[in-house]
């Protein structure tokens, strides 16, 4: 499956995929760097009047909710219907619908009106759309017991891509379950390490028809690439400037010789 | 005065508190990263329709009106009312008030209608707002004389705790004055850093009942974590990494070590 | 005519010019550093109802429609409007406009209402605004072909000063043409490096009437800054930490030492 995951990877660095970003204020400049060291092209386009017809032309929407008000509420629904009508793969980041539960609505009517690929979230958030109680601050999960089960259950519930984050991330459809056991604790002391983790899958999930292989890949280049950082630094300030760099060195071979992932039955 | 003040930087490592910052565009990604960076949990919930609930349940506000526009006035009112209802404390940072004179009435309106705790701005801006003219260029404050005066008075009128920052750093509630002679000239070749201490001294101000000491706390952490970076590299872009590494590292032995500080009767 | 571009600089590091910086969400702060770095003094007011006077009170405006709104675009038209009426430069940066039709036409209308002193693009934004076709991805520009036509071309249909960036950067007025080698490949592994230069390029039109010289000037301490930075590391992360390290250390010898520019007849 590593294999698999790596030639998204490569393709993608062939492909140049055009990513939509509809993402928050405060990670904004971190996803757009993030994906261009990655190898893909992002645009971030906030206008509810240019939304439809730039998702469009993109490859892939991720759309984050961290920051949302109305116009951008506005911006994301355009998008989401452009995307379905011109069969572009949809990554949805849920921030904070578990201290928020206005945000679950929301999200809610966007997998009713839209044809979403992937919801990726922290443990809380899963946990929290999946219809469970969740212990959270903020945006921030808590706790990453049954991390799995929740994953699982939204996957099927929804027949769509889940990911969940947390010490652990494990990626499901629903059928297939796999666990990622490779990151750094440090991606809980920057900020928008999950946004980060979430505009990558948007532009691997232009690479490839199967979207758990997709998100593996983007899982993949995303922890491996913080290891590695860790190894040199193990302060936020110094370890948020390596792991761009990280992004922008990773190969298929340090993919290979690093990655640590376990499939299990579903 | 300082054991005080390490003591309620030892209590936010405890207690994590969630600190809910509505700041400006520019700054919103180094906020939340200073915040991490120092123990605490940071969200940053903009919407009108999100913020009073989001209020509820943090454990400060941090209102900073640097890119302010009508949905983010109507946003901080929301949050300002819900903080007063909730019994939270309140940092406000007048950004630009001293330039912009439409912002010193916003500015009384939250006063008027909130229960703010800390009033935190560069000297000309807690000039402006104590009545007095002020020599600034844009954001920043071109004339230190007289701050400690303007930071009296103005804590005195409004009857809240007020912080005057430049080359010194005062702190005042009308009654007694802290002057903090820690810091760095780097601060004013990096964007935000006055920013970036109002959303630490939210963070602070959830540690304790007594803000002058959480204020001084949050000025400690800032500055000194400022001072070792400087010592480091003099080059803004590699001044800021490590300042964010230095607010992560730093402890209280080392605020001990370099604190300097001076309690002047009022 | 590099000597007469160093004298811009260094009466900027002298006036300390206020610019009016009405950006993009991506890359706002990035903005705001450079500023400072080079000197400046940045200031980023975002509200309609602010602007007017705010641009009044600035050196120089700056104008990037990467994340318009409908309520920016109401501050845009109302600085530019400002700009004219208190004989402000303006440098407009219409990002995205090859990719976003519509943004041709609201570029149009500020050319109409404003007195635009620099348009500032990259070879795609350009060609569009020339009538041209342009081969574009999403905000990247593919194709560098032709682009010191069309440069020639649109500053002599619109009377003002463009520039157009690319493999390399051209500067025309419609009769002279500039043409600038340095720079470095590491620019397009970074977001916003072509916004950042819009915004070198606002400071330094506020410090010569001749916006060729002064445009001059911003590519010289943006690309020596790339090229220098490159040198020492060649990683996205690393590289733009140093970047801003050495737009803040670039003196007038060190400009002297590395210029590489074209002075070609028209």
């Amino acid at each position: 499956m590593v294999e698999e995951a790596i030639k998204v990877l490569e393709r993608l660095k062939k492909e140049v995929p055009l990513v939509h970003a509809i993402t928050n204020y405060v990670v904004i400049n971190d996803n757009a760097n993030a994906l261009l060291s990655i190898g893909a092209s992002p645009a971030m386009v906030m206008s509810p009047d240019e939304a439809y017809d730039f998702t469009a032309i993109s490859n892939a929407l991720y759309v984050n909710i961290g920051t949302i008000n109305n116009e951008t509420k506005e911006t994301i629904i355009n998008s989401v219907i452009s995307a379905k009508d011109h069969k572009k793969p949809v990554v949805l980041d849920p921030v904070g619908c578990a201290a928020i539960k206005s945000r679950v609505d929301f999200i809610n009517t966007l997998l009713k009106i839209g044809d979403i690929s992937i919801i990726k979230g922290n443990g809380g958030e899963i946990k929290s759309l999946a219809g469970e109680n969740a212990k959270v601050k903020g945006v921030d999960s808590l706790d990453d017991s049954g991390n799995i089960d929740s994953c699982l259950k939204l996957a099927r519930s929804k027949n769509t891509v889940v990911v969940s984050t947390g010490k652990e991330d494990y990626i499901s459809d629903g059928r297939r379950v796999v666990k990622v056991n490779n990151g750094t604790y440090l991606f809980t002391k920057i900020t928008g390490a999950g946004c980060t983790l979430g505009a990558i899958m948007a532009a691997t999930s232009a690479c490839s028809d199967d979207k758990v292989i997709s998100s593996l890949a983007a899982l993949l280049v995303m922890n491996i690439s913080g290891e590695l950082a860790e190894k040199e630094c193990n302060t936020p300030g110094s370890f948020r400037t390596k792991f761009i760099d990280y992004l922008y060195i990773l190969d298929s071979d340090m993919i290979r010789k690093y990655a640590d992932i376990e499939v299990l039955e579903a």
